[in-house]
This record gives structure tokens, C-alpha cells and sequence, in this order.
């Protein structure tokens, strides 16, 4: 029977701790090959730990090795005798397995769970009838790229739209130095692998984008963060860090950052390539959410005109995440390394489903699909910061466009209960902890305002009181 | 203006010695920044090399940051001024870029040239109308599923009839082992991140799929090359590596093998696993051109039901290399860990593509379009092999089936200088070095027969004379 000593005053996480005492425990056999685990639920209310941290500790014991789970059964200890040589060589860091289940629980929620925190608007928010009338034009005439594998840079025509987009932002850019990719998240691989070497330090948005965090702790990055102000990253905190750190790049988005929903002011920017300068670092732009903006914002490229600036967009967010559609641009060489490394690593990207987009861009669809989408969400920020008002939220940055807010509860010191407590209500929220580089504290949550207006939301933050 | 002094009687390949030769000069000043580099034909002519080596080598000077490619003009030399730091912290390994040069130009060549060694068939063989007909069917109905992101493991009626094709070879699995990837090479590529340290040693076949070793290196393996036999791997040869060399894996494909076409037979593959127990390594089987066997040979994953065997296939050389679907089958502790690497660097798969995959296997399109492929390959096979014996080449090994033979010219000690003169009657081959682990010389090239019936081969063969 499983039997641990957990402590909560010490400063090592309890994740860690559960991991450490199951991973002796299997070891020293005195779990079998075979046993099975307590349910989360009871090893929660047993330990007193909160159900979060349980599934965290469960799952990291899975990737290691060590457990087995079995679907509608629960988790098992892994048999020694056919757990196979297939083990990582090392573990996985934790931090960025921490960050995979996050990812996962995101995707694999049961649908009955209000996705309250989603990184995506619904489907019914996204041009479904358009992709459909997309699929049909491309089904309707003969078409050999259909079966061959793409060109090398993705499908010219999309690149080509994709400068005169880039120019609306005043970035100029040939479709040399634009490289195609399935969705931003390969993008930022590709710089990852390309530019990372383990121990180089990585200056980050704090808090920012956790999916690629746990991706540049994958290469062995060490994060770190530069707070977040109302108008983009903290300059003086950045210079300081700079001169300290001698990072690589630092990694940042510049308009409707996630989560807090800030955009870069001028000043800000001059500073930031200043500092990029000095110190010969790149930056690396991330500029997902943009369009949901309906004037664009400074972006850095176009201060530096993609010189130092490497710049990451995709159609995920506006159109589908399901078609995998994403880019980046910078410098001539930067981007032929680039290209060489997708090629190695996962060849061509589908022409197809850039086609679809390609369609969508030059019939004018996609304009009035955009349009559209933000008097959808200026609606629904309206009425959101109304509940949250409500229900005893403060909203330090009200965002002027996009998907998220960036909310703390009144009197809540740290989100962590109140996440766990509104998973048992059937609500998936994101703590701020899961987009600090270091997991953090936060008092913060991401509310998605797609989700805002629905009830069993309000009903949760009116009656959750902290302590 | 460029001054090189080239010795081809040093063990230093001649590529290295251009690129080193370019480098001191720019470093030196000796060519000023904006100024235009010999073109290519010019190069070769006045130093006496194949213009093969030219071109990786003024390709490795661009992916290193020293030249820029003008489209329709040149090469020219990088102003150091607008460089800006975002160059490799390292140069990527120089055969890497070798591999990816030869991959993009199989990619990327014109369409006038005979692309006589392509790893793909033409447009032609492969069922373009049964995939506009699939995405008919999609567009026809609703379904959200277009616009948000998959499962994280890939679209599950598509898992669950891979299931019943790995049962057919005889390989039991469950759903949740199987992990959908954009194409095998992504599958691959997973595998490779997730086991290869740097430094680690890892078995090809040798010859084998050169993209692969390109990704190997490039994350620190050394490659040791176990020579290939008509019955698949040598098994002393094999036995003898794996004692030396305590490798993490063996990357083998075991049916209609790249580029030699031969199959593994079942007392080969018994003493390869034997090898891989006692050594207690772990085995990548790519089974990408599995699909073209009237009835498969044995595969290791079947004697080893994926308890040390890691099984990766794809639709890529039969549907569509364009829809990039693909996946990778092992055991559940391993394919959860895949699954994380995953998400982390890629996200999902597009649940799109792999509907229409799943379309064509349960209506039963895909089982007669593989019946029709086969025929035609037994046809095209003949043919070629008629050709190969008029113009006095050599195929060692006949394959039963698939795209490949592997030819080589009677008297022909080494291909390379055979394909660059094919190069300049427009026939693009790829020659036997670009597939061993070292790129060592060989005598052989891969031909496809798809394009064995073109006239321009059978003259080009027919003339090509050795010395």
C-alpha cells in the first residue's frame, strides 16, 4: 500500500515530493509491478493536497516509467519486466512536463467542462462555412499539389499574401525571408532548436506564453522574466537583466500579449531594440493574437524591419486551429537555416490547407470574417468586465481588443485554491502560475471572454471566498 | 576577387575546403561586403569540381551567415553590417546541411528536369480524385471539429483503424498506443529528441534514409552504419556494433528497405532482436513503403509486439505526401511521452487531414488504389529492369515490389561524377554517398521506377561512359 511523507513547509513542491516517494517506493518494492494507485481523488483527500498536484505527480510518474495508466481504470505500477529499455536516457525536465499536462488537459477536457480559460475562441466564433466553401473550391478542379509534397518554403501564393499583410504592419519583406510552417507553435520550434544551446539564457514576457516555456526548457533554456507592464515589458527590469544575463534572445509579444492582454507602447519598443543592441541579442516577436486588433499596434519588426527581430504569426487564432497554418519571417539567412531545419526534422507543410487559407485572404473573407469577430468581442468584453465587477474581479489591464483578461479575485492572495476549487464546479481555469517562468505564485487567472458569459462562471466567482 | 587553393589529394572533402577557403577571405576582407561570388557553372569550370559541390558549399556559407542568395542573380557576399547576431550560436553541423540541401533540391527542382531518383511517385499514380472526394465529404456537413485543436493524440477513428491494419501484420495495439504525427518524418523526428543524447551511438542501415541520419546528427548522434544484405541487416555485423558501440538504438526499415528495395527475413530479424535484448537497446522500424507489399514480409514489431520496437509508417508514398499524416505505435509509457514532446514543440495534428486518411481506409478506396499501384509498379519494374540490362547496369538485389531499384553502372567504381554529368543532361539522380551514414563513396544510385521509362534515362545511361 502506498504509504508517503509529504511536508508542506518545506520549499521543495509537492509534486516533486509524491514523485520522489512513489518513484522509492516502486524501487524499493514495496509497490508491486502491477499494484494500482489510489484514485486522484482519494490520494487528494487523504494527503490534502489538491487534485492538481495529484494528477501532475501521476503523470510525471507515467512519462518517467514508472507508472501505466489504463484508460477507465486508473494508474498501475509499471511491471520491470516489460517496461523495455525505451526509458528517456534522463527525465524529461519536470517543469516542462508540468507544462504537457497543462497542454493536454486544455485539449482533452470533456466537453461538459466550461473551458473558461480556453487559448481558442469555440467553433462557433470561427468561419467553419468559409474553410467548407474553401475545401469544396479546391475539390472542384484538378490539383497535382494535392498528392506531392510542398515547396520547400510552403505555398508561394500564401507567402506572397503574407508580405502584403506584413507591409499593412510596415514590415517589409520579400517572400524569400518568409518561411511557412504548421501553426506558430513549429515556428517557435524551429527558432528554438536553431537558436538554443543548453545553459543559454532566454529573457521571457513574465507572465507569457507556457507552452513555449516548457519548449525552451525542453532545450535546456534558463528562463528568465521580465515583468509586464501596461505598456509591454519593464525596460528598466529588461536592461538590467540583459547586462546581467547576456541572453540569447528574449522572447516576447508585443500586441494583445497572453495573458495580460497589454500592448507594446512606442517608447517601450525603442527601448527594448536599444537594449537588443547593446547587448547583441535577438528577439524573437510572437504576434498570434494581432489580429485581433483592429489597427495594429508598434510591433518591433517594424522598428527594426526583421534586421535583429524574428517574427512569428500564425492563422490559429482567427481562422483554425485545426488547419495548422503559421509563419515566420526574418532575416535571409536566419530563414534558410530555417527552412533546412524544418526539411530535416518534418519536411514539407501541407499545401493544401495553406491553400485554404491563401483562399479565404484574397476573396476578402477572411477581412470580414476579422471585422466580425471583434464586434463579437467587444460585446462579450463588455459584458464580461460587467460580471467580474459583479462578482468581486479586479481587471488592473483592460485590453482594447482580443480574447483574454487577465483577473484577480478580490482578497485572493493565490489562484492555485481557487483553480482547484472551480475544477470540482466543472470549471477549467488557468492559473497565473502556469505562465510565470518559474511557476510562480500568482493571484492572476485567464478568463476567456467567449466563455464569460456563462452562468455557472458567476455563480462560481460571486460564492468563492478565499481561505 | 576569389582566390582558392583546392587540393584534391587531402582526406579534407573539397566542399570543406571551399567553404573554410570563402570564409578566411570574407574574414580577411579579401572580398568586400555586396560583392557577387563566381556563379555556380563558372566556379566548377575554372576549379575543375562538380558543380554538386559548389552548390552545398555556397549553401553552407548562406545557412553560416556569409553569403546571401539573390534570386535570379547570385551569391553575394553578407555585409557584415545588416548580419545582425542571429546567426547559429554554432555552425549546424556541416552534413547535416548537406542532407538538406540534397533534400531541397529534390523538392524544389524544375519541373523540366527528370526526377529519376524521387522518393515519391508522380502526381498521376496517387488518388487525387479519391482525395477531392474526401474533402467533398467534410465540406458537406458541419462539423466544429475544422476549426479547433485535435485530440492530443490525433483523430481517434483514425487510430483505431491503424489498429486494425497493425493487426493484419500481426502487431496488437491499442488506440492508445498509437500517436498521429504530421508524416512519419515527425514521428521520427519525436523519436530522435526524445532518446539521442549527444554523443550517443546510434545503428542505420547503411545504406538508408539519408533525411533521417541528417536528423540524427543534427541532435549529436554518432552514426554507426550496419551494412545491409539481401536479407535485411547483417547480423554479425550487427552483433559486432552493438557489443563495440553500446548504441541507444537501431533505425532500420525492415520491408522494401531505401534505397535497396531488399526485405528482412525471419531469421534475420529473430537474431536482430536477440542483439537488441542482449545489448538492451531499443529498435526504430520505418515502415513507410510497407504499403506497397501484396503481403508483408515480418516485421520486428510483429515478433516483438512493441515492447522494445518503436513502428513508424505514414500515407505519404501511397495516398499523399501533401496531407503529412502519419504516426508512430510503441509502448503506452513511451508514446505518452511522444505525446508530450508533442504538444510541447508542435501542438496538435490536423484532424482535418486525418479525416480524410480515415475516409479512404473505411470506404475501401485505399485497399484498391493499392491493388492498382501495385500493378502498375510490376509493370513499370519490368520495364526498367529491361532498360537497366541495355544499358549495362547492374541491379543486385530485385525487390518483389515497391518504387526503388538500386543500380549500379558496370565499370562505374563511384556515382557521384555519373550524376553530375546526369545533372547536366537534366536528369536529377541521387547517387549511393548521399545514403551511407558517412557519406562515404559508393558505386550505386536509386532509381524510381516511375520515371525508369523516360527516354533521356535510357540514352543518358547508354552513353555514360566511366573516367
Amino acid at each position: 500500500m502506498l504509504s508517503l511523507t509529504l511536508d508542506t513547509s518545506t520549499s521543495l513542491p509537492l509534486v516533486e515530493q509524491i514523485v520522489r516517494g512513489v518513484r522509492e517506493q516502486i524501487d524499493d518494492r514495496l509497490l508491486r509491478g502491477g499494484s494500482r494507485l489510489p484514485p486522484i481523488r482519494q490520494f487528494a483527500t487523504h494527503y490534502g493536497v489538491s487534485r492538481f498536484t495529484v494528477v501532475e505527480a501521476y503523470e510525471r510518474l507515467v512519462a518517467l516509467g514508472y507508472l501505466q495508466s489504463r484508460r477507465g481504470s486508473g494508474f498501475y505500477v509499471q511491471s520491470r519486466d516489460d517496461s523495455g529499455p525505451v526509458r528517456a536516457a534522463e527525465p524529461v525536465p519536470d517543469r516542462a512536463l508540468d507544462v504537457a499536462w497543462v497542454v493536454r488537459s486544455g485539449l482533452d477536457a470533456p466537453d461538459e467542462q466550461l473551458r473558461a480559460s480556453a487559448g481558442w475562441l469555440p467553433p462557433s466564433w470561427l468561419p467553419e462555412e468559409e474553410i467548407r466553401r474553401q475545401l469544396r473550391a479546391i475539390a472542384r478542379e484538378e490539383n497535382p499539389r494535392l498528392t506531392r509534397y510542398g515547396n520547400s518554403m510552403g505555398y508561394l501564393p500564401l507567402r506572397e499574401q503574407i508580405c502584403v499583410r506584413l507591409a499593412a504592419r510596415g514590415v517589409a519583406a520579400q517572400p524569400e525571408q518568409v518561411l511557412l510552417t504548421q501553426g506558430a507553435s513549429q515556428a517557435l520550434d524551429l527558432v528554438a532548436r536553431h537558436l538554443v544551446r543548453p545553459g543559454d539564457a532566454v529573457l521571457v514576457d513574465d507572465p507569457g506564453y507556457h507552452a513555449f516555456f516548457g519548449n525552451l526548457r525542453l532545450q535546456g533554456a534558463r528562463l528568465i522574466g521580465v515583468p509586464r507592464t501596461a505598456q509591454g515589458p519593464d525596460p528598466e527590469a529588461l536592461e538590467r537583466l540583459a547586462a546581467e544575463h547576456k541572453p540569447r534572445f528574449f522572447y516576447t509579444q508585443s500586441a494583445l500579449h497572453n495573458p495580460t492582454g497589454t500592448d507594446l507602447s512606442p517608447a517601450v519598443a525603442h527601448r527594448v531594440l536599444r537594449c537588443a543592441e547593446q547587448h547583441d541579442f535577438a528577439i524573437l516577436e510572437d504576434d498570434v493574437f494581432g489580429g485581433f486588433q483592429p489597427t495594429p499596434t508598434v510591433r518591433l519588426a517594424t522598428l527594426d524591419q526583421l534586421a535583429r527581430v524574428i517574427y512569428v504569426n500564425s492563422f490559429s487564432k482567427t481562422i483554425s486551429a485545426d488547419l495548422r497554418v503559421g509563419y515566420v519571417a526574418a532575416n535571409p539567412a536566419l530563414i534558410a537555416a530555417l527552412r533546412d531545419l524544418k526539411l530535416l526534422t518534418n519536411n514539407t507543410s501541407p499545401e493544401m490547407n495553406e491553400s485554404v487559407v491563401h483562399g479565404m485572404l484574397i476573396g476578402g473573407q477572411y477581412r470580414r470574417h476579422c471585422e466580425r469577430l471583434r464586434e463579437r468581442l467587444d460585446a462579450a468584453r463588455a459584458s464580461t468586465l460587467r460580471m467580474l465587477e459583479r462578482t468581486g474581479c479586479e481587471v488592473p489591464y483592460v485590453p482594447s481588443a482580443g480574447v483574454f483578461l487577465w483577473v484577480r479575485k478580490t482578497g485572493v492572495e493565490d489562484a492555485a485554491p481557487l483553480v482547484d476549487a472551480a475544477a470540482q464546479s466543472g470549471i477549467l481555469l488557468a492559473p497565473g502560475q502556469t505562465f510565470r517562468p518559474q511557476m510562480q505564485a500568482s493571484p492572476y487567472f485567464r478568463i476567456n471572454i467567449a466563455y464569460g458569459g456563462d452562468r455557472r462562471l458567476e455563480r462560481f466567482l460571486s460564492q468563492y471566498g478565499p481561505g
